[in-house]
């Protein structure tokens, strides 16, 4: 049996101001940093050892995995970043708050654009400052491979392939992954593993900093999965996220 | 021309009580922090850009390239670590404080441990709580290639094949590489550059936080080297590092 464990970034300093944040680069707030402390405490706590870590190239989801990593004294562990594991590209709405495009376009458009699985929210326009086109972490990238929107399933689509060539091999050879990462790319992976409907996941809720362990059998299918510590401040925190997008 | 930077770890707790730290794994001090941030702003303010970075798989080194790579913008870029690099093995005399050593052996024979090029300190015996078998990080090693001491010459031993297979390799590619590292293995790049000898690279006194770069030509024959920022106060810092030995 393998175990896989997922952690969302702990908490951003766009997700206290209830921005839209995407693939803008956001730090941690302090509640954040404790957060993530605290993932690598219990993580310790539970006996959890790892051969490997990966993470996207966003410093929330990368000093999420450092604050933990330390907390277990793994500081030394390989760690690879990689942007397929980046959050869902939010487009136009980077950077907007959410509570306020509720208050523009509508609680249920803005339901549509967080949460439908194939709508995207509006693209970035062509020199729009958002882009990350020109950005050198992704310079070895084509531009076309540079998003100007995501919806779900187009980070579905880059997230289940890096899983099939990069983390599931890994797997099956005997080593022990952490990812951090963020709401949508664990989404995704979750999505995939769990297989759930497209229009399921909507429903599926990934709380800030809290580690998600998987059990896989040797075909990598998911035994159990559940999240370590309190189950119900879990419960808790995974509500709160579903309650961001609320005018 | 290539260009190559060389971050000594800024200061650690053991630095900070003079005691010979080796491969322990202590942690940096608020001011070893401090040095960290700087060299990243300084790096940043200097327009140093780049494409790899390389560490031990000792925190103080870890550390010190995280804060500078925050400093610089750059927490998304690849770093790999490794054990090559590490701080030479101090043996016996790990976790020892300098000025009682020097006490209790006399001053000349800890400058001769310290420096001396060929004559390591006294070895670390089977069953010793300090050795490093049985670390996990050090798990892919054979048991025979974890030191149980170290002189120089033994740290050269491992620093220059890493330089020639991995190193050397991904410069002469074009990619722009900094390394934060130790006292120990930086000096022994520094030797394997500069073709210093082995009687004068005992001189020669890497200080910490503050980058040293290196002009390289196409061959990786140094063109120049220096250090980054204020001159006066890195020949200080070098100068407190070799007075550390000292009763």
């Amino acid at each position: 049996m393998y175990k896989l464990v997922l952690i969302r970034h702990g908490e951003s300093t766009w997700n206290l101001e209830n921005r839209f944040t995407g693939w803008t680069d956001v730090d941690l707030t302090p509640t954040g940093v404790s957060q993530a402390i605290s993932a690598g405490q219990l993580l310790k706590a539970e006996g959890f050892e790892f051969d490997v870590a990966y993470t996207s190239v966003l410093k929330r989801a990368i000093h999420t995995l450092q604050y933990a990593l330390d907390a277990m004294d793994s500081t030394w562990l390989p760690v690879v970043k990689d942007w397929r594991l980046n959050e869902r590209h939010y487009g136009g709405l980077q950077g907007l708050n959410k509570a306020e495009t509720a208050q523009q376009y509508g609680a249920e458009q803005v339901l549509v654009w967080r949460r439908s699985y194939d709508t995207p929210p509006p693209a970035l326009e062509a020199g729009d400052p958002r882009s990350e086109r020109g950005d050198r972490r992704y310079a070895k990238l084509e531009p076309a491979q540079i998003p100007l929107t995501e919806c779900l399933k187009d980070t579905v689509a880059r997230v289940v392939p890096f899983w099939q060539e990069v983390l599931a091999p890994r797997i099956q050879s005997g080593e022990r992954i952490v990812i951090a990462a963020h709401g949508n790319s664990i989404r995704a992976l979750v999505k995939y593993l769990d297989n759930i409907a497209d229009d399921a996941i909507v429903g599926v809720n990934i709380p800030n900093g809290i580690p998600l362990v998987y059990e896989l059998d040797a075909r990598l299918q998911p035994i159990r999965s559940y999240y370590l510590g309190d189950a119900e401040a879990a419960a808790k925190a995974a509500a709160a996220v579903a309650a961001q997008g609320k005018a």
